[in-house]
């Protein structure tokens, strides 16, 4: 299922999980041509019979090891926690100028994980698509996923610029904006902007599942309120999510504490009655919706 | 503007208070003719003069009394906190038979503020229809606001069976379905579904808020990671949310302490490194989406 080599990339890909990030990479590479070989590895022989079903895949193994062989792109898609271990069985079979790169929500773990394990002359491109769904699995997957959204791609100070060029190159053909920053500074930054988002959607569902039964029925019924909106990332693929907490720790723990205290202010703000207090908060968090709207990630 | 007689619930209605609800409500009772005449009130001439640009009413007043003169039904669409002193002032003026309602987010409140005030022979019948944008102000209403969302109403056990269904009767004609409850059950369901998320949210963007100023652009140019979701949740009107927070204070800082336990508990389960107890809690959550998609409340 090769395409005129005009849009080509990467000759051979292979891809480490196939979930919604790694099968929207792999039908964006379909329709747009963009290599002549695609690879897949997944974890569970289900997965590789939906992949060649959806006609994804121009070979599959359950061994990412067959997988990686020859390959000139190497992207992990699979729950950070797992890279340790696929980067060392895989590190051996690379073929010297392979570039190594990853989708994942934190970015130092992988320098950490993945480096060590990888040999002279493969190149580390750690990025982090800034898009998702709340579905997960290779049903779930489309090639528009990333279009508008960013890229960050965090490589260290050594890092071939040919491979990251050649990494930012493919993001930008997936309709993504590229940004390159430090692994730490991103973890510190996604610690706010989608971590913590995401813990707090966790916490508030698990409260609400806590409730008496006979409430729970009705906190379904009017989630219209602003509930619906936690449910819908509370439905997140819990294993990726696991795996982002315990890699990016520190950071998490940090702006846990921050909005705890800043929670607290407002609990006792209601505790008192200090009406002043409350409105100037909520008046305060209004001027950063529209700074979201204008920066076109509404 | 009147319109023939066959749809018309009300012969005349006050509105008192005319933002996103409001508006949404003159909007609705004009578009299917469901009154002879609209007389609003609102606090500003800027906001009447909105009105009548928009020719949502047949008369305007910055006094509640004037408006409400006459009126067979008045519907308070003003922040909760208002409530009393409107009560006080119009009191006297309702004419017997006259039905008062409200479009407020806590329940007990209005019974406890409202009720006092008024003369005999008139019916309160508190209302909350659960819909809502982010967005403020007489602009933003629209007559398809409320249409397949829930319209909550929290009469006292003696409250006239026929002005409640009245109010019900004008919810069904606005796309709701109608839900009677009590009005400190309400109030408890709502903390969770609706006041929580509502805190949450503000409180994220908050912290947010606090960071330093060159992590501030970052957040927001990467907010699709989940924040933006959340920012959407605080661009809402504070004023209705102080009152909100102050007259449902019992309820909300019951749910606040619960999820505060809860956040301490995932907290907890990070810093130990509790893989386990973190996937289960994740997994957990999963399942209320689906209870909210098939509620059709997503």
């Amino acid at each position: 299922m090769s395409s005129p080599g005009n849009n080509i990339l990467f000759p051979r890909i292979a891809l480490i999980g196939a979930g919604l990030i790694g099968s929207s990479l792999a039908r964006l590479f379909r329709r747009d041509g963009l290599t002549d070989h695609i690879a897949v590895s997944a974890r569970t022989q289900g997965t590789l019979d939906k992949i060649q079903e959806l006609g994804l895949a121009d070979s599959v193994s359950l061994d990412a090891v067959e997988a990686v062989t020859d390959a000139d792109l190497v992207i992990l898609c699979v729950p950070v926690r797992a890279y340790a271990a696929i980067a060392e069985a895989i590190g051996p079979a690379l073929k010297s100028g392979a570039i190594v790169t990853d989708v994942g929500s934190c970015k130092q773990s992988v320098i950490d994980d993945v480096r060590p394990h990888l040999p002279e002359g493969v190149h580390l491109v750690p990025g982090h698509p800034v898009a998702g769904t709340e579905h997960s699995g290779p049903e779930a997957g489309f090639a528009e996923l990333f279009e508008g959204r960013w890229a960050i791609l965090t490589p260290e100070a050594d890092t071939d610029n040919a491979a990251i060029e050649a990494v930012a190159e493919l993001w930008r053909r997936a309709g993504s904006f590229v940004e390159i920053m430090e692994a730490r500074h991103h973890d510190q930054v996604l610690a706010i902007t989608s971590h913590l988002p995401q813990l707090v959607a966790y916490t508030i569902v698990d409260t609400a599942t806590g409730l008496e039964d006979h409430l729970q029925g009705e906190v379904v019924k009017f989630s219209a309120g602003g509930f619906r909106d936690f449910t819908r990332l509370a439905a997140s693929d819990p294993i990726m999510w696991r795996d982002v907490c315990l890699s990016n720790k520190e950071a998490i723990l940090d702006i846990l504490g921050r909005f705890t205290e800043d929670l607290t202010a407002i609990q006792r703000a209601i505790r008192r009655g200090e009406a002043d207090k409350l409105e100037e908060t909520f008046t305060r968090t209004r001027a950063i919706r529209s700074g979201v709207i204008d920066a076109k990630q509404d």
